[in-house]
C-alpha cells in the first residue's frame, strides 16, 4: 500500500507514522510485518498496550470464541457474564492473593479517561480541587489529564488556562540539594505556601513518557505516608508500568503500598483492545449512578481479554520469566551496553527501561540511534526531555533470541555514533 | 450469573444496570438476550453505538478473518493496511459522493476524547478560549468536554471550575419569545455583552441524551450563517445522531451546510467496538506531530469494522431503509401512539425519537413506562430533564415486526398509566 | 503650566486629558477651572465622587478642622472617635429612618475593593461561586470585578480568563422578545441550563458607564424575588448611582426592596476622599478578622467628610431639591431636547441622565457633541456602547442657572449637528 | 467613646482593634493619642503608611493651604497642576539623580490596585498568564494580587480558584538543601517542569507581613538576571518596604538593579493619604488610554502630599538619618535584645526589623510580648507563619527617646517571658 492516503488524508497530528514510515499488516509475538514482508522487532508494543506480544494465541482463541458465537459486545455498564467473569477473575487471581481489597470502576476505554474519573472522585471525596503531580509526568492529554502531564509540548495546545495543580521534581528530578519530599511537606505545614492543600497526589512510580525515571521503594514509601499524615489521596498510574510491566503485576506492589486509587489501562485487555479501569479503596466509593459514564466502558471482548491475560500469566508462569529478564537486560545494559561510555545512563525497572544519552553532545544521537535501528528492523521510541532517551519495552513474553538481537542492533548502533563521532574529533584534532 | 459480583465489588457509578437488572450474554440485531433466557428488544442500542444491530453479521465475518489472521490489532498511529483501507473507504463511500473535503484525525477511541480533541483545535484555530455550547447538551464527561455538558448532575462533579463555556438556549429551548440565534447575534456584536467571542459553536443537531431536541434545518442554516459573518468554527458532535441515525449518514446533511469540524464515534465501528475521529477541513490542519494522541488510537479492528459498515449500508441500501422507517415510526408516534393524550409531545429525526411526557403531573410517568417495558421484555431509556423523555433509538436494521412489537409495548404502557390515573381520578371525583 | 510633563512622563493609559487636554487648577460647586483663567461647567463630576459638588464649604470646613487639630488621619481599623461617629451618624440619618439594618465593612477605599469584598462574602456564605452580572455593567477593573464588567475594552486586558460570572440581557437589554428575568427563572430551574447556581446578583439599578440604562422599579422587585426564592444574595451596586444620585440616598429604595449587600464609594466621603464601604445584613456577617483587609480602609478624614455629607444633606434638604430638579431636567430633556429629532432617546433617573444617540448614522455624533460642549465650557462625558450616550452628572447642589447654561450648551451643539448633518444631505439632494 | 457602636455595628471582618482596643482620636509624629488621653508610641504607623510620622507637620501646611484654597480635590485622570508638579518632583528629586527612566501609571489609590494594574501590563506586554510569587509574600486581597499573597487565611475566602500563579520558596525560605533560584532557573530550562514560563517575577524585597523576610542584594541580582536570560518581568513591590523604609528611597536600589514594573502605594503621599502608582519602562507602555483606571486615581491631595514628602524628604536629610538609625535600631537588636536567649532571631533592613520567637516553644510568646507591650503603651504588630515575629516599623522621623523607649518596652516584656517560663520550668524541675 502507498502511503500516499495518510499524506494526504490524514492529519499531521499523526506522529509514529513519521518515525516508523512503512505500512504495517499483520503482527505475532515480538514481531509486527510490513506490507513489503519485512518483520521488525517491537520494543515499542503499542506503547505498553501489548504486554502479552501482538496477538497472544491464548487470549485471541478465546476472543474469537466469544465473538464467534455472538456474545454481546457492546453492554453499556449493564450485567454481563463477560465483565462479572472479569471481575471475579481478577478479584480472586491479583487482588485477594496480594491481599488487596478494591472495587471496580469500568470507565471510558482510555487511560485519560480513567485518570478524569480518578480526579473527580479524588476532589469530590477530599472537597479539595489542586492535585500534586510531577515533574516529567504523563498521564493524558484530555483537559483535566493534561494539566497534569507536564510537558509543553502538550500543555501549550490546550487552548485555556491548566489549573488546580502543582508540579512537584520527581525523585532525583530537581536541582541538586532539593529532596522533592521535604519540599512537599514543608509546603503543605507552611500556612504561607501559597499552596493550596491537595485532595491528591498522582504519579507513576516509573515515569515512562517522561524519560524512564524511576521511583525508588523507598522514596513511595515516604510519600505515601506524608499522604497519609495530611488526609491526601495516593493515585497510582499503572497505565504504562502496571499490568506486570514492573515485574509484579501492580507497580506498587515492591514498595509494599497500597495506594488509594489504582488506574489500568493499556494493556489490560491482553490483546490491544480499548479498556480502562480505576481500583478504588471501598471507602472512597462515594459515586452516585452514572455521575461518571462512557458509551464503551462496556466494551465486552476487552473483558474476555483481560480474563484471558490474567489466565495466561498464571499459566505461563509469566511474572516468575519476566523478572529473570530483567536481571538479565538490566545487566547486560549496565554491565555490557554502558560500559562502552561512562556518559550512557541506564535506568529501569522489570521490562521498561531507559538508555539514556543526554549527556552527550549531540542532541540527536538517541534519535539517530533509534532511526538506525528501525532500519536494522528494531522498532524503538525516544522519549524525556528533548527525546534523548531510548526507551526499550519488550515483550513480557519475548524469547531470548529476539532479546538478545535486539539489544545487539542498539549496542551497535549507539557504538557506531559514539565512535564515529570520536574519530571525527580524533581526525580534527 | 447472580448479580452479586456487580452489587459487591462495582462501584455505585454503574447506571443502566439498575434499571435492567439481569445479567445479559448474548445479541443479535435488534435483540439481547439475559442469562435466563429471556430475549429483549434493544431500543437503546449501546447508547447509539449499535445503528447496524448487535453483531452485524456482514461485519462480524471481516473482524473475525481479520483476527484470526494475525493482521495487526494496535498499531498507535502507525501505517496499516487496515486504516489506509478505512480512510479511503470513508473517502470513496461517503464524502466523495457528498461533495465533502476533509481529513480525518483518529484519537483516543471514546466520543469525549474527540470532542476534546476539536476543542483544542478550534482554540488553537482561532486563539481564542470561549465556545458556544446549548443548553441540553451532552459532549462528555472528561473535563474539557464536561464543561460543554449541561446537565448539573455531571457537572457538580467535576470538582473543578468548568469554564471558557456560554450556554444558550437550544431551538425552541429558552422562555417564551427568546429567540436564541439572535441573541447569540447580539452578544456577538454587543461590545458590552460581558461575552468573550467563541472560538467555536459545537452542537448537536440533536440533542439526544438532553431529550431528544431536535434543531430545524433552517436553523441550523442561520446558526452556520453567523458563525461564518463572525470567524466561528462550527463544529458538529454526530458521536449519536451521526452515522446513519438520523437518516442521512451526517446529521447536518439535511440542512446543506458542511461544518468545520465533525466529530464521530459510537456505531463509527459499526460493531460496538471503541472508536473516534474527526473530520476536519484542511485548512484547519494546524496540529503538530502527536499534539493529541491516545494509546487506542490505533486500534485496528475498529477501522475494519467501520470499513465493512459502509459497505454493508451500500450493500443493503441501507440510508433508503431508514428513511422508509423513519416515516412510519413518525407516524405511529404522531397519529396513533400521541393521540391517546394531548400531553404526549413526539420529537425525533430519522430512526431517534422521543415521547416526552413531561406535561404530565407524574413526574415519574416516563421511567414507569420504561420500566413496564423492561418487565414486557423491551429496553428502553429515559432522557432529557427530570428523565422525562422516553428515548427510542432502534437498530437501523430493526425488522418490522419487531419495530411494531417494540411500539406496543410503549403504546399499551403508556395508555395503561394514563388510563389508571385518569380512572383513579374519575373514582375519586 | 504645559501639558509636555504628562505627555512625555505619564503613562499612555491616561484618558480623560484627551477628551478635555486642558490643565485644571481650582474647583468649587458646579465649576471647574483651568490654570489659564477658563471656568467650565462640570457635568462629570469626579464620574460620580462629587455629588455635593466641588469643595463643599461645609464639608470643607470639618475637613480643615480636622486637619489642623492634628486629628488622626490614618488608623487601619483600629477604633477613631471619627470612624465611631460616621457610624453612628450613618445609621441614625439614613438607616434607621429608612427601616434599614446593616453592618458595615470598610475596605480599601476603592468601589473595585468593595466589590471584591462582597464577592468574597457572597460566596463564602452560599458556598457557590458564580455570579450573575449585567450586560452593560461596570463594577470595576480589578481580577475579581473584572469578570462583572462587561465591556470587552476593559476585559480584553486582563491576561487571564474571567470566569465565574453569568451575563444577563439588562431590562430592555436583550433582543426583542428576551425578557431577562423569565430567562434568568429558566436557567435557575432548568437541570440541563449549564449555568452553576448563583451565589449573588449584582447589578446597578441605573447602569452608569454601561449607558444610563434604567432598571424600573417591578423589574427590581422582580429580580429581588427571583433571588430569594432561590436562596441568591442581591448586591446592589450603588458606586455610581448611590449617595443621592437617583434623589433617594439609596437607589434601591424607590423599588421598595432590600439588598443583601451594598456597595457604596465615589460620593461617600462627600469631597472626592477615597472610601468604600459595604452595608451588609447581620446575618450575612460570617468574616473572619482581617480576612479582607487593605491599609487606607482607615482613612479617617474621608469618614469625617463623609458624616458632613449626610449633615449637609440633612440641613439643606437636598433630598426634596434633587427630585425637583430631576423633574425639571427630565421635562427639559424629553419635551424640548429630544423634541428636536425622534431619534434622541432620553433615559436616566434623579439626576443622572443620558442622551442617546446611537440611533443617528455619524457613529461620532455623541462625541462631536460632548467636544464642542467642551470648546462651550462644558465638560460632558460619552458611556454606552461605543460611546455613543452623552451621560450628564451634574452637582446634586447645581444652581438653576447653571444647569440652564449647560442643558443650552448640550442642545445647541446637538442641534447644531443634526441640522449641519440635515442641511448637508439636502444640499446633496 | 464608648466601643459599642464598633463591636454592634462593624462588621467582624474588623481586625487591629482586637490587639490595641482603645479608641483613638489624634496623633502626631510617633504617637497615637487615645480619646482617653493615653499616648502610645506606634511601631505600626498604619502599616507602613505613615513613614514621615503622623500628621507630619511640613506636609501638613501645604495640605491645609491647598485643600484652603479651593484646589481641584477629585480630578480623576485629567491634567492637573497638582499632578504635574507631583511627577515633575518625583522624576527630579528621585528618578533623575538615581538614573532611572520610567513613566508613571497613576491608578486606584491601593496597593492592590496597583499590583492588578502590573499583572495586567505584564501579562499584556509578554503575552503569559502565569507569574511567579514568593512564599511568605503579600501583595493585596483582591482576586488578581490575591493569587499572588501566599498566606491560606486570606487565599481560603476568595471563593473561586486562584490561579495563573507559580510559588517559589524566598531566599531562605524553602527546606534545607533548596536554593530557590537554582530551582527556578530548572522549572524555566525543563520542558517536562509543568509550569507554564511567567510573564514576570513579583517580590518584596524584604517581605514584611510574611514575617520581615529579607533578600540579600546577590539574591535579587541573580534573580533579575534570570529575569533578563528568559524575557520575563522584574516587578518590584514596594509598596511597604519603598518609599524610604529601607534606607534608600526604593528597596531595590542597595542590588543595583533596575525593575521593569515599581509598585509604590502606603507612604507615597507622605501622610496617610490614598494613592498608588507604578513606575513602569517606558518601553513597556503599551497600554492604551483608560484600559486600566480608577475613580480615585485622580486624588489631588495625595499628589501635593507626595511632593511634600520628597521635599521633606531634601530638606531634612532624612535618607542620611534613616540609615542612621537603621544601624542604631541594628545594633541593639543584634547584639543586646537577641543576647538574652540564642532562640531570639533578628531580620531586617533599613526600619523595618523583625523579632522572630519561632523558635520558643510558645507558640503565643510573640503575641504575649505584643500584647504586654500594648499595655505598657508601645504598638507593635506580629506578623509571618502564626504571628511570631514581631514587627518593628517605626516613623522614619521617630526621635532618639522615643526609640529607645520602645526598645526597652519590647526587650523587657521579651525578656520578662523568656525568664518567667524559665523559672517555672526551673522550679518544677
Amino acid at each position: 500500500m502507498s502511503t500516499q492516503v495518510f499524506e494526504t488524508m490524514e492529519s499531521n497530528v499523526r506522529s509514529y507514522s513519521r518515525s516508523f514510515p512503512v505500512v504495517f499488516n499483520k503482527a505475532k509475538g515480538s514481531y509486527l510485518y510490513a506490507d513489503n514482508g519485512n518483520a521488525y522487532i517491537d520494543f515499542l508494543m503499542g506503547a505498553g498496550a501489548l504486554n502479552y506480544g501482538h496477538n497472544n494465541e491464548y487470549i485471541k482463541q478465546q476472543l474469537l470464541a466469544y465473538m464467534a458465537d455472538d456474545s454481546i459486545m457492546q453492554g453499556l455498564d449493564m450485567f454481563t457474564i463477560a465483565k462479572g467473569d472479569f471481575i471475579s477473575s481478577f478479584n480472586d487471581l491479583l487482588l485477594k492473593p496480594k491481599g488487596l481489597q478494591y472495587k471496580f470502576q469500568f470507565c471510558g476505554p482510555t487511560g485519560t479517561n480513567a485518570i478524569e474519573a480518578a480526579l473527580k472522585l479524588a476532589r469530590n471525596y477530599t472537597k479539595r480541587s489542586n492535585v500534586i503531580a510531577f515533574m516529567g509526568a504523563y498521564h493524558g492529554l484530555s483537559q483535566g489529564s493534561l494539566a497534569l502531564t507536564s510537558n509543553q509540548y502538550h500543555r501549550q495546545v490546550a487552548g485555556v488556562g491548566l489549573h488546580n495543580v502543582t508540579f512537584l521534581p520527581f525523585e532525583n528530578g530537581g536541582p541538586a540539594g532539593l529532596d522533592s519530599l521535604s519540599y512537599f511537606e514543608m509546603m503543605l505545614e507552611d500556612t504561607h505556601s501559597g499552596i493550596e492543600k491537595p485532595a491528591a497526589v498522582i504519579l507513576e512510580s516509573v515515569q515512562a513518557e517522561g524519560g524512564v525515571n524511576v521511583a525508588s521503594a523507598e522514596w513511595l514509601r515516604s510519600l505515601k505516608q506524608i499522604c497519609e499524615k495530611h488526609g491526601i489521596l495516593f493515585i497510582s498510574d499503572d497505565i504504562q508500568i502496571g499490568c506486570g510491566r514492573s515485574g509484579d503485576f501492580f507497580s506498587f506492589e515492591q514498595a509494599g503500598i497500597v495506594p488509594d486509587i489504582v488506574v489500568l489501562s493499556k494493556s489490560l485487555s491482553g490483546y490491544g483492545l480499548p479498556m480502562a479501569m480505576l481500583l478504588i479503596k471501598p471507602e472512597l466509593d462515594i459515586w452516585q449512578p452514572g455521575e461518571h459514564n462512557g458509551t464503551f466502558r462496556g466494551y465486552q471482548l476487552a473483558f474476555i481479554g483481560g480474563k484471558a491475560a490474567l489466565e495466561f500469566r498464571r499459566d505461563t508462569g509469566l511474572e516468575a520469566a519476566v523478572k529473570q529478564k530483567a536481571i538479565y537486560i538490566e545487566r547486560f545494559l549496565k554491565e555490557e551496553l554502558a560500559a562502552a561510555d561512562e556518559r550512557i545512563v541506564i535506568r529501569g525497572r522489570g521490562l521498561m527501561w531507559g538508555i539514556d544519552l543526554s549527556s552527550f553532545e549531540d542532541p540527536l544521537l538517541a534519535k539517530k540511534v533509534a532511526q538506525q535501528s528501525f532500519e536494522d528492523k528494531l522498532i524503538v521510541e525516544c522519549v524525556g526531555r528533548h527525546d534523548k532517551v531510548i526507551k526499550l519495552l519488550p515483550a513480557l513474553t519475548i524469547e531470548e533470541t529476539t532479546l538478545n538481537q535486539a539489544l545487539d542492533i542498539l549496542q551497535r548502533n549507539i557504538n557506531a555514533n559514539i565512535r564515529s563521532r570520536a574519530s571525527r574529533k580524533a581526525a580534527l584534532a
